[in-house]
């Protein structure tokens, strides 16, 4: 070519920004900028919004519980779908572009159908496509196994993609394209004068990412911090700056709290007159990892008379089959009370400041108390104090929390 | 496995066998039954009727002439969501099938984009999975490039997956499912009489396929003559034993005719005082050639005062393309009249017997007469006599000359 490249930037874009052919085409014109600016481009894309699950009910049509395997090769023509018509749109651009499926693209996978782990990406015909000078489409969200079939990465797929695929190439930039503006002090529909952060560490979005704030998938973002990839979250639908994620600098250890979020989405399990010996909760554990159930919060009391009390938190999508599974454990194990409850909400506060700040744990819990917010569950890490309140009162918790840590504009 | 087979079966179903979730338990049901029988079991699916349409259509919503390296990633998916599928229905049946897309079973072929030759079968996988037991599923229509693009194969693409795979894995049998019953001895439509035939010689089946019968295109007849492949066309929604084609026989050459086919999809151009003298027609020829138009019929008559007349029959729908190409060329070699006509049809009778049999041309030509049908051109081969007429007779001429030798029932 002898063209002259200033960076290599990877772009990725989700299934809302890829909906229909008419903002395919907006996608194509976004690339072409970037890519008369100067940069060698490798866009990611997702499945066309409404595609997968489409695909998943043609899935139930012949099958009740398709099998794995199979939904992978069949979902698959999902993102292969947008990585032709998006290179199409770019050469109706003039662009000279090439597509290709994420086996193509040198995404292997381990053999779990549905949920692979990406083991390795060998990017050798993404540097030569780009080396003659083109634009390259790759497919999101799908990998290859190395016995040669097509896997896909489950949720948030598409951006682990994206995060691979820069760290292989070692781009210069790293951009998922959302229908957001980025990352927020908060959830902005619920809190008015939320922010939105310029920047923000990879730990700090990992506890944002798995306390709710939909923005990405938690895997996603430790891959980035793992592999040092500096990425921005952005609105494929305006050219505002969006936030950069990043490994933490001095001037973020500055600012105690980062964020506040709020996820409706858990429920509650309590134990009661649980024996204290060793071994019992590890069998009570051992049984709901057993049903495929994340647990998040965890709290046991004191023991009082060789007796204690278990809490924990799950989806509340998986009540059900948690309760189940331990129903009859707990009667073996002699816990004589069983209770569970939906209806709650956790409130997290996040910041990596907190690890050089005193008393923010004595500024949340007063700022709920002020409010008679009764907080029913605490947990803490390094970075971030969540708790557990009723999710009629989580709205109004979180704006007096985001007010009482000064995050407002 | 330890499992005796009986024989290995190459299975093709197209569109319209697949056409629906419904349709697709039933190929299962069907393919379930030659695996119970004992045979191993490889089944090449088209994409579901209706599909490759939408796709296209969605091409062109985002490029008017959609680059054909990318149509070729977009139509692929609709193979591959049938393989999918189809394997998922087996399951359901209790059948453990694994699908495979063309580039997976290791159809290999040149780089010509939407209209690929097969270069290539290396079936390693497909023979993996037969000898462990399973249903093979592989997408028709597709392959791969050396360089690891996905290829299409261009019309009646995934017949030719079937009748290739099935030479590379030396099938036993190959069976090519469609939604008649086998090859006639003519439209059953228009010939209420029409008989389907037992068997067929692959260059009767050639003639027929090129003179427009429409159960199989012309290449993948080829393909199979080359590669001995027999194989039988009989119908998916049936268990009629359909028509086997295969190296002739004794027994087929005492048959003079086997069949009467029909093409109304013809135009005829005829250039008049054209110099006779030599390379006029190669630069003729030359310029439609270049127009990528397939001449079928040519007629010369011979020579008076240095001039000929000559006429050539086009596919209709490239009348106004030929017509174009060679408008300043017959004027440049000083043709002076320059006529096309449409409304024109082909009629052609077919049999390997014609070779041992005299006085077939005189046969023909006397039933046209006696029904004052007129003839316009004739052209001979080997194995058959086309002729063509008006297109308002030739349902007529059909009839009567599937008559005239003795086809009907």
């Amino acid at each position: 070519m002898g063209r002259q490249w200033m960076k290599l930037i990877v772009q990725k874009y989700g299934g809302t920004s890829v909906g229909n052919p008419e903002r395919i085409k907006n996608v194509a014109a976004r690339v072409k900028r970037s890519y008369e600016e100067g940069a060698q481009v490798v866009v990611i894309v997702s499945a066309m919004s409404g595609v997968t699950d489409g695909l998943i009910k043609l899935a139930r049509d012949v099958h009740p519980s398709p099998p794995e395997r199979e939904l992978d090769v069949l979902l698959a023509t999902g993102e292969q779908t947008t990585i032709a018509l998006t290179a199409m749109a770019l050469h109706g651009l003039g662009i000279q572009a090439v597509s290709l499926t994420g086996a193509q693209a040198g995404i292997v996978t381990d053999g779990v159908h549905t949920k692979a782990k990406i083991s390795n990406v060998t990017p050798k015909r993404v540097h030569e496509l780009l080396d003659a000078g083109k634009v390259v489409i790759v497919a999101g969200f799908q990998g290859v196994d190395p016995a040669g079939s097509i896997t896909t990465l489950g949720r948030g797929g598409s951006d682990l993609t994206a995060i691979a695929l820069a760290a292989a190439l070692k781009a210069d930039l790293c951009e998922i394209y959302t229908d957001v503006d980025g990352v927020y002090t908060a959830d902005p529909r619920i809190v008015k004068d939320a922010r939105k952060l310029d920047d923000v560490s990879y730990d700090e979005m990992l506890e944002l990412a798995s306390l709710g704030a939909k923005v990405m998938q938690s895997r996603s973002v430790e891959f980035a911090k793992k592999f040092k990839v500096v990425f921005s979250v952005r609105s494929s639908m305006n050219d505002n700056p969006g936030t950069i994620v990043k490994k933490e600098t001095r001037k973020m250890e500055d600012v105690v709290i980062r964020g506040v979020s709020v996820d409706k989405n858990q429920a509650k399990i309590t134990l009661s007159h649980v024996p204290d010996k060793p071994g019992v909760a590890a069998r009570i554990f051992k049984k709901i990892a057993d049903s495929q159930i994340n647990v998040d919060m965890i709290v046991q009391n004191v023991s009082a008379e060789g007796h204690t009390d278990l809490t924990f938190t799950i989806p509340k999508d998986d009540l059900e089959k948690a309760r189940k599974s331990i129903q009859s454990l707990a009667a073996d194990i002699g816990a004589n009370t069983f209770a569970s409850t939906e209806g709650i909400a956790k409130l997290s506060v996040v910041g990596i400041g907190m690890r050089s700040h005193t008393g923010v744990a004595a500024d949340l819990f007063e700022a709920l108390a002020a409010e008679k917010i009764n907080i029913q569950m605490i947990s803490t890490s390094e970075i971030k104090i969540s708790v557990i309140i009723d999710t009629a009162q989580a709205d109004r918790a979180m704006n007096v929390v985001h007010g009482k840590f000064g995050l407002g504009k």
